[in-house]
């Protein structure tokens, strides 16, 4: 089992470590260290008042001492490349046998002297954002699988589709089914080992992508969770979302909305819909295809007091006639009890299998 | 100005020659010559049906006796690279002191002999479909523009989005208008010179893209005519025509069909929905972010008798209350007025020139 040593130098528990942070929400098994020397001596606990006892840590040796396996890049850059701090980082690491995952858009492997050490030494370089060689264009084979596709789906990027369905897995996990997780990000990569950033794929391809992993994922579950990218209505992000949708034709939706989110991310001219219009577009544009059912709402209120939160999860359920839940607030038993009625019904029967 | 050999060897006059056909359709200046040895001595009227007196050439050198300073390579090549017939006729037209404009996924630049052959001779490699270095997100700056944007959308992919808007431009021109192409694809490139393969871009930057294609276009335009690409339901490229549409920001829609194709290009367990339906889902998708409205209907009906065609030209006019024509068997007319006429209630005010 891969341990890592999260790279978070100077950033860690600002907006900047996201991906950081998500990895150690969701698979802190897999989390020895995080580097950030301003920090060093602090747990993880303290700093993000989650992750427990996983230290921090102010240098690389000290992470390999903590059991530390390979370097996470999950950091935001600005601009292409890595930064000359991030990069000796890396040399550093490698020099000292560590594999690096690295989720930037500058590819490490695509770095001759980085690529060559890593040769030298043995180790593997992960640039989670280089696409497979040979994707396929979509066509709509997933229609072919027994298995029921779920996806998150949003009314703006960054606002909690990942977080919804990993929590959904664990919930279904506990429950007895068989469900898996389809990674579209480089956060759900880390975490999972495995998948395609979706928005790193050649435009063509958008669809081929989602479709290949919808089936891989498909092997060994009755229930696939396709995690979502972006919005349909975002300026930037838009054909990835709609990609994704095509290609993984899910059966049903998880509609992901954050009420105070008033304009789109990066796009303050853009006025966010509200989800009941989201949700009616989101089914319009599945139809032709394959007709996709919304079946909850994921709300993020985490800008919200605990009564304006109740209130709104109150309202929205109202609004839409759906299960409606903040699942890192509060619980995700809605979302869940969603899904599994959803693929009895779908499959004519009792629930694939019954709750533990 | 550049003039083509349009390398077509053993492929000239079947479909898989349609790039080449379309740049002698609507570029016929920039063509000196077609090459295809099986039908040397022939011209490209007698093969097409038009094109004139375009000599078709049994070899390169012909071409060049004929006038060519540059290779086309428009063909279809099934799988990566470019098949050892082609590679040495590319070959041979460096030697020769062509440039290569290639519309091909594979990259002449990227052949290490091919690249240095030309810059050991001085020749210029075009490789249409590698993306701009540079390209942003999407952010929605066509807002800004004063032009007007029209953007051409489909219910498939290959179905006349292209042809149209340079009937347009050409009528539009006539009529005494500023106006511009955005060309979106090989094709478009070929025949104008310029633009982006925007199915060909990393999928983040699809948008942005577009964004860039039109504002480079309304510098010196009043009307811009954007390329469309794909189809917003078709399975494997939606989301390329998605972000096109929301880079491009239309002000209005040309919708193009083809009443003879009833299931989706290379996905024959598709059915292409009614043309009402494309229209209305697409201004539903446009209008969060900017408005759009379908102001005509581009028909093709090659495959339809001169009865046929008028009969279902007359039966979507009235289904859609839209200008309808088969641009190509007919007339552009209906369409050149609807462009015009949006042109003017937009700005409130009379056309932004007269009809000549």
């Amino acid at each position: 089992m891969t341990r890592y040593l999260i790279y978070s130098e100077g950033q860690f528990g600002t907006p900047a470590s996201k991906t950081g942070n998500s990895v150690i929400r969701y698979s802190a098994e897999h989390v020895a260290a995080v580097l950030d020397s301003r920090l060093a001596g602090k747990t993880v606990g303290d700093v993000l008042g989650y992750g427990g006892d996983i230290p921090v840590v102010g240098s690389i040796e000290e992470g390999i001492a903590r059991g530390a396996d390979a370097l996470l890049v999950g950091i935001a850059v600005h601009g292409g490349g890595f930064g000359p701090e991030l990069r000796t980082a890396i040399h550093k690491s490698i020099g000292l046998g560590l594999d690096v995952w690295n989720g930037l858009h500058g590819f490490v492997g695509d770095d001759p002297e980085l690529a060559a050490l890593a040769a030298a030494r043995g180790v593997t370089l992960h640039d989670l954002r280089r696409p497979p060689a040979d994707l396929p264009v979509g066509t709509g084979l997933v229609r072919h699988l027994d298995a029921t596709v779920v996806l998150a789906v949003g009314s703006d990027a960054n606002i909690g589709k990942m977080t919804v369905m990993l929590q959904l897995r664990a919930a279904l996990r506990d429950r007895g089914t068989r469900v898996a997780f389809a990674p579209t990000g480089q956060t759900g990569i880390f975490i999972d080992g495995w998948g395609i950033c979706v928005d790193a794929v050649v435009a063509d391809f958008i669809a081929g992508a989602a479709e290949t992993l919808t089936i891989q994922a498909a092997r060994d579950a009755d229930i696939v969770l396709v995690e979502g990218q972006g919005s349909i209505l975002h300026p930037g992000y838009s054909g990835v979302s709609l990609g994704l949708l095509h290609g993984s034709l899910p059966h049903a939706l998880i509609a992901c909305h954050q009420p105070t989110r008033k304009t789109f991310r990066h796009n303050a001219w853009l006025p966010v819909p509200p989800i009941a219009d989201v949700i009616a577009l989101h089914e319009a544009i599945a139809k032709p295809l394959r007709p996709a059912r919304t079946i909850g709402v994921s709300l993020n209120t985490s800008e919200m007091s605990d009564r304006d939160a109740r209130a709104e999860i109150a309202r929205i359920a109202e609004e839409t006639g759906l299960p409606t839940t903040d699942p890192v607030r509060f619980d995700i038993t809605p979302l869940a009890e969603a899904v599994q009625a959803f693929d009895a019904e779908r499959r004519g029967a009792a629930p694939a299998t019954s709750p533990a």
